[in-house]
C-alpha cells in the first residue's frame, strides 16, 4: 500500500507547540465552519490552525495534486474520500509542501494566509463526511472477556463464534455528533431485578465506551467483496469514538436482536481524521491469533492486513462543577494526571484520567473486520465508519468502559476530592484522547468529548 | 391527522384496469429514469402509467399546492418528504385533480400528456430516496413466538421483554435495492451442529421475510422524543419489503449483538410508496395488548396510534427455469394460484403462493414503534426505513418466511410439477405482493421481487 510518510525533520511555518497532536507529520482532515461563513468546508489541522482546502483550490494553491475540480466546494470529506489512496497522497504531498517551511507561498504572503490559514478558535467543527452506515465491532477480546465473565460467568465468558470471527452489528447514523456536542440523559424501559413489570424513567447507569473509529474511502460495490489484504487501501483515516451507553437499556431491550435504543441516543466522533499515512510510523504486527482464523481472514506474510497501530488511548472524567471539588481545579485545561495504580485511587485533580489503553490491544484488526463485513457482498460507502468496539487492555485501568472500570458499579472510582463514580452523572464531561509518539515526534487525534445534561 | 381520501366514485382520464393496484384513489409515489433521461426524478402512479413530477412541476402543473419551488427537481422524494403532512395533502389534492377524467389540462392537451405521462414499461424504477438509517422491528407475535419455539422450545418462545415493547434492530441501509435487482446468493461463516469449527461458503439457508416498511417524513430532532398519538403524522408512507435472510450464518454469528452478515447482503423494498391517505379507507383497530403497554405506548382513545391498517399480503415463489417444471408454466405473468389449504400442497402453477398474511396481524403498531424509537431521544430523518419484522398470521399457511413455512426445513414446500423447497435455490424468484380490497375499490404496492443468483 503506497503511503507518504513526511519526514519527521520537516517543520511548518507554522509554529506547532512540542505537545501539539498536530504537527507537520499529521495534517488530519475535517471539516468546519468559519466565523464568516456559514457553509462546512474541508480543512486541514496544523499546529492550532487550520488550513481552508476550499480556499486553497481556489486559489489554485493545490493544482499540482491533479484532484478532480471542485473536490473541496463540497460541504463534506465523502468525495474526497471516494477519490482513493493515490489521491490522497497526492494531496498530503502538495499540502506538506504548502505548509512546509521551506514554501514561500503562504509563508510569506499574508493576505493569502489571513485568507487561508484561520485560528482553530475561530472555528466550529462538524461531522468529518455524512456516515450513511455505522458499524459497530466487538473487537477487544479483554472486553469481550470482561462483559461476558459479568453477565454469564468465568467459564462463559467468550461467546463460541468470538475467536472465529469480528463480532459485529449495525449501529445508527442519524444520531453520530461531532465532540463537544451535550448529550442528554436518555429516557427509556428497564426492569429491575426480580421486578414483575418494567419502568420507563432516565437512565441510572449511563456508561461510556472507549473506541476507534474507521472512516471508508472507495469501498466495494454489492456483491463484490474486500480481501483482508487490501483492505486498507480503503481506509480513509481514523478517529476516535464514544459509543455512549445507557447499560439498564440495554440489558432489559437487547436480546435476542441487539442493542438498539441503550446506544443509538448518541454516538461521539473527534472531528479530525487521522490518515494511515500519518499513523505509517507507529505501526505494529497485529496479535497472534489462536485458533488461526478462516482463510478469508487471514493475511498474507507481510502484507497490510498483518499489521495494527499503537495508538496510546486515554479517558478523562470532570465530574459536575456541582461536586464537592476544591475551588479552582475545576478547569478542562490542566492537564490530567495519571492513575495511581499502586493506591486505586486517584491523584488530586477535577479531570481524573480514568483509563489508559491502546489501540494495539485489539484483537480483530480493521483489515479483517473489512474482509468479514464485506465477505458476503454487504457495500461498504465512502464515508461509512466502522467503530472497533469498547478497547480495553489486560490491566483493570485500562478497561474501556464504567461498566468494567467499577466493575458493574461494584467498586466505585475514587475521583479528586472525594468524588465517587459507578456511571455517570449529569454534568459530567467525558474525554476520550490518543497519541502516537515515538522519539520526539507526536501524532494525535485530539479530543473526542461530551457533557451529560439531564433527562427531560 | 388529516388525510385526503379521494372519494371512490372519481375516476381518471388515464384508463385503469379493474385488477389494477394503483385507480385515481392510490396514487402512490416513487422514483424513476426516464429512457430519454438519465437523472432520476419523481413520479406518481396511476394505471399503467407514470406522471413524471419534474415536468408537472416545471410546466406549473402543481402551482396550487404551493409547494417549495423545485422540490420535484430532485433525484429523490427526501425534499417533499420533509415537508410534512399539510404538504402531502395539498399536492395529492392537484395531482388527483389533474389526472381527473373531468380536468381538460392533461386529457386534451396531447403533446403535454406525451411529456408528462409515461408508460410504466418504458420507465425504470429507482430507490424512493435515500435511507440514512434502516431499522428493522420484529412485532408480529406468531413469527416471534414461532421463531422462538424452534430455537428454545415452547415454554420460552416469547422473551420476556417482547410484550412490553417493540423489539427492534439497526440494519444496512446501503444494500437495500429496489424490487428486480437480483440477490446473489451471499457467502459467509456458518457451524454445523456439532462440528468443531465453522466453515466459509455459501449460504445452504436462504430464506425470505415478508416485511412492510414505513418510510418517515419529517422526523424528530436528537432529543425530542415522538408521541405515540402524532407519530403516524410522521408517515409519509408505506413499502413493501423482503428482508433476504440467510439462516445458518445467522445462526452462528447473531450473539449476543444480534443479526449481521446474515442479513445485510440484501434487501429488496418496493418502488411505490403508498401514503396514508391512500391506506385510509382500510384502516382498522389496532390489536388488543396484554399486558397493557406503559404509558408512552399507549394511545390515547381514538387517536392516530390506536389503528392499523388491512392490507392482505402474498409471497410467490417461482422456482428458477432448470427445475422440473412443465413447460410454458413458468411465466410470471400467470396470476398465482390459492394454497390448497386442505391437501397442504399447491396447484398446478410454476409461480406458487407460499403464503398469504396480512399486515393487521402485527401486534406493535407503527406508531408504538416509532415512540418507542424515539423515546431515547434518537433521532428519525427523512427518509428513513422502518421495517416491521416479518408479518406472520394465525394459520401455517400465513407465516412470512421460509424458516417458519417448512418449519427449519422439516415439512419442505411441495410445488407445482414435484418441486419442493426447504430454502431458496439459486434461480428462484419471490415476489412480496400487497392489495387492499373493499366493495370495488382496490389500492395496491405493485411487486417486490428478487431471482437468486449464484455465489461466486
Amino acid at each position: 500500500m503506497e503511503t507518504l510518510v513526511i519526514d519527521r525533520a520537516r517543520r511548518s511555518f507554522v509554529e506547532v507547540a512540542p505537545s501539539s497532536h498536530f504537527p507537520l507529520q499529521n495534517l488530519p482532515y475535517g471539516v468546519f465552519r468559519r466565523a464568516d461563513h456559514s457553509d462546512p468546508r474541508p480543512g486541514v489541522r496544523i499546529g492550532d490552525f487550520v488550513l481552508d482546502l476550499r480556499v486553497a483550490e481556489e486559489r489554485g494553491l493545490l493544482a499540482d495534486a491533479s484532484l478532480s475540480r471542485g473536490i473541496f466546494a463540497s460541504s463534506s470529506l465523502n468525495a474526497f474520500m471516494a477519490l482513493g489512496r493515490q489521491n490522497w497522497v497526492a494531496a498530503r504531498r502538495v499540502i506538506a509542501d504548502l505548509l512546509d517551511a521551506r514554501t514561500a507561498t503562504l509563508r510569506d504572503d499574508s493576505s493569502l494566509r489571513a485568507a487561508a490559514l484561520l485560528p482553530v478558535d475561530r472555528v466550529t467543527m462538524c461531522l468529518p463526511c455524512e456516515i450513511g452506515d455505522y458499524t459497530d465491532f466487538y473487537s477487544s477480546r479483554e472486553h469481550a472477556t470482561n462483559v461476558g465473565m459479568m453477565f454469564r460467568g468465568k467459564e462463559n465468558a467468550l461467546m463460541p463464534n468470538w475467536l472465529w470471527l469480528p463480532v459485529g452489528y449495525h449501529g445508527r447514523s442519524s444520531s453520530i455528533v461531532i465532540s463537544g456536542t451535550p448529550i442528554k440523559r436518555p429516557k427509556g424501559q428497564s426492569m429491575a431485578d426480580g421486578a414483575e413489570r418494567p419502568v420507563f424513567g432516565p437512565s441510572r447507569t449511563l456508561d461510556i465506551e472507549l473506541e476507534v473509529g474507521a472512516l471508508i474511502g472507495p469501498g466495494n460495490s454489492l456483491g463484490a467483496p474486500l480481501s483482508v489484504d487490501r483492505a486498507m487501501e480503503h481506509v480513509f483515516g481514523l478517529v476516535l469514538v464514544n459509543d455512549w451507553s445507557a447499560r439498564d437499556i440495554q440489558k432489559w431491550e437487547y436480546v435476542p436482536l441487539g442493542p438498539f435504543l441503550g446506544k443509538n441516543f448518541a454516538t461521539t466522533v473527534s472531528p479530525w481524521v487521522v490518515t494511515l499515512d500519518a499513523l505509517e510510523p507507529f505501526r505494529c504486527p497485529a496479535p497472534q491469533q489462536e485458533p488461526a482464523p478462516l482463510e478469508y481472514l487471514r493475511p498474507a506474510a507481510g502484507s497490510d492486513g498483518g499489521f495494527t497501530y499503537d495508538i496510546p488511548l486515554a479517558v478523562t472524567l470532570a465530574p459536575a462543577a456541582t461536586t464537592q471539588v476544591s475551588p479552582g481545579s475545576k478547569s478542562m485545561d490542566r492537564p490530567a494526571e495519571p492513575l495511581n495504580a499502586a493506591s486505586g485511587t486517584f491523584v488530586e485533580n477535577s479531570a481524573a484520567t480514568i483509563c489508559r489503553s491502546n489501540f494495539k490491544y485489539l484483537y480483530w484488526t480493521i483489515a479483517q473486520q473489512i474482509a468479514h463485513h464485506t465477505c458476503n457482498g454487504c457495500n461498504l460507502r465512502p464515508g461509512d465508519l466502522l467503530a472497533s468496539g469498547t478497547i480495553s487492555g489486560p490491566s483493570p485501568d485500562s478497561f474501556g468502559s464504567l461498566l468494567e472500570l467499577t466493575w458493574r458499579g461494584e467498586r466505585p472510582l475514587r475521583l479528586p476530592g472525594g468524588v465517587e463514580r459507578k456511571f455517570l452523572q449529569d454534568g459530567d464531561t467525558i474525554t476520550l484522547t490518543g497519541c502516537c509518539e515515538t522519539a520526539g515526534l507526536r501524532v494525535g487525534f485530539g479530543e473526542c468529548s461530551g457533557t451529560i445534561r439531564p433527562a427531560n
